[in-house]
């Protein structure tokens, strides 16, 4: 009896990304419930999946708009017909300018900032465009990224967009740690008092993360909320608690090519499919679901090296088995297409528009 | 005065893949003359730049012919025109078959196996293809990744190759850990005295890696060698001595997007441009030419965690850099082009043509 990754494998050749959309379509509902039952908006980061059609299936479950991390990534989504865009991501330097403001001709699109020259950056694209652009600051309350690191800078800064003729004062992208909530409160209160005093006023709190679908609710004064692994989830979210085996709705096929020593074995997914990301310190680099004890314990370009040696019974070579990725935004980055399938059959494939799109 | 980088960031977009062709033309002529001198064939691999413009290049230098690590670019190379091309990759499955059926129908072929199951494929391909497919043997000498792990297995696998009507038993393959020698010489002499008794010869002696170009010559019976990296080169190749940063000819341009507290910031280039790969076990994810001691500590997917602690200057939000990768091989594979430049000045755009093509 053939496998479905079997088919896959003949189909699409080994390596191959496969999803299984009746997952997925739960996945989505999940997370759309979760935000309605917390009164937010609901506006998915598409850096997971970087497709517009899984993006128009985010929308058609009641999301409000899409979050993208890259200008390349709105364009395509724009491309594709959908709106409702916010880019949570410093845009600067000439090429960025020139590309937002023809974005913004064609389409409404909320910006975040973390610093006056990206603001000015702003005010010269929405003046070029001639059309109003809705900022957001960005806040750091935890995790050291990108994000001003006060409240009065917060402030001081959405003064500066609110006086900005071509620009308009939207509110705050906050991403905090998972469950840091009081770090995040005490932030979020200090700033909306002090915009309170500058006569401003924050419409969107967006804040993000799929681990923190489970405390949406908890930050008072939180409008929205952007997740993005919680579409396919991964590795990653099954080790913090987010998802279970079931949820996983991507896995890499992959054939086992050498079985040169007993004990250990070779996958043909290497560091150029599944990534060298440890996914935040796990055990190997995947978990393949027909050997779970099977260990991904390193790679080359196109080599999986797996530690067989706890397997009570190892894949033979030529075996095509499902690997659940560590960290699948980065997987599906790899990918020109994702196989879909829908109850153990293949059903087509959905193109990875945005993939590459880091510029 | 404009720089370089911020040619490349307005024209090609931030973070964007540059090359110097001065630099990749020098170092092509430093890996053919390394074979020159040693009385090796070069056969370089091409899973490196992925694209046959660099391959033509590599050709016209005295290449005699080109190493691919998947079919997938192999496919590619051969529909650009190129010939010569040996895959150090068992192939396996029946999608792999029918592929190699058609494009051995088209052009010679040396392919690799480590395994009879391996063999069996490749001989009902050739079969099909009605032409003669040759076959090295790959041989472990130290890595623990594929390729037989004795003398005796290699040679039983040369004489299965041999028996079978379809196929011809051209040599071996080697990937020797750099700079052992004497263990691979001591397995290959062994083979070569078994294969002597079944009356078989080993036409190529093949060797690999960017590393091993300074051991050329060392390894007695060895016929041509694979080298990959050389080609562009990498803070890995500088680690280890294979190269200085002069000897790198690609660079991540990327931009200074936020710079929220002082002695830390954030670049628009993270692990999706960039790569999670440790470079075996490198401080940080790339060298930053422009601040030298600033360190890439981590990323997130779109974002490098700069830690500018130890620069005694350090860039503004708006800065564009240019980065030297650990790994360049990865990186390349993350980019549809490659901007080309020469004496510091755009000239064109290089397609990475095989870029995903790990199938």
């Amino acid at each position: 009896m053939t496998t479905l990754a079997e088919e896959v494998a003949l189909a699409y050749g080994s390596p191959a990304v496969m999803i299984d959309l009746g997952v997925v379509e739960r996945n989505v509902a999940r997370a759309q419930a979760a935000c309605d039952a917390a009164g937010l908006g609901n506006r998915p980061h598409i850096k997971t999946h970087k497709s517009p059609v899984l993006a128009r299936l985010q929308r058609e479950a009641g999301a409000l708009g899409l979050t993208c991390q890259t200008l390349g990534e709105a364009e395509v989504m724009h491309a594709a017909g959908l709106d409702g865009i916010l880019i949570s991501y410093n845009l600067l330097g000439p090429d960025k300018r020139g590309r937002l403001a023809r974005l913004l001709r064609e389409t409404d699109l909320t910006v975040s900032a973390d610093h006056p020259a990206v603001v000015a950056g702003y005010a010269e694209a929405a003046g070029a465009a001639g059309r109003p652009l809705d900022v957001v600051v960005e806040c750091d309350t935890g995790r050291g990224r990108a994000g001003v690191a006060t409240p009065a800078e917060a402030v001081a800064l959405a003064r500066t967009i609110a006086e900005s003729p071509s620009l308009r004062f939207a509110g705050l992208l906050l991403y905090p740690p998972d469950g840091a909530v009081a770090q995040a409160q005490t932030f979020l209160d200090t700033v909306r008092a002090g915009l309170g005093e500058a006569g401003l006023e924050a419409r969107i709190v967006s804040t993000g993360g799929t681990p923190n679908l489970r405390h949406l609710g908890a930050l008072r004064g939180a409008t929205e909320h952007r997740a993005g692994t919680a579409v396919f989830n991964d590795r990653m979210m099954m080790a913090c608690g987010a998802a279970t085996l079931a949820d996983c709705a991507l896995d890499v096929v992959a054939t086992v090519v050498s079985r040169a020593a007993p004990g250990r074995g070779i996958l043909d997914a290497g560091s150029k499919t599944l990534t060298a990301d440890p996914g935040g310190g796990l055990d190997g680099y995947g978990l393949i679901r027909e050997f779970p004890r099977a260990r991904i314990a390193k790679f080359a370009e196109e080599h999986g090296f797996l530690d067989l040696s706890g397997c009570p019974e190892s894949p033979e070579v030529g075996a095509v088995v499902r690997v659940v990725p560590n960290h699948v935004c980065v997987v599906v980055n790899m990918a020109d297409r994702l196989v879909a399938t829908r109850d153990g059959r293949i059903v087509g494939e959905i193109p990875v528009a945005a993939r590459g799109m880091s510029r």
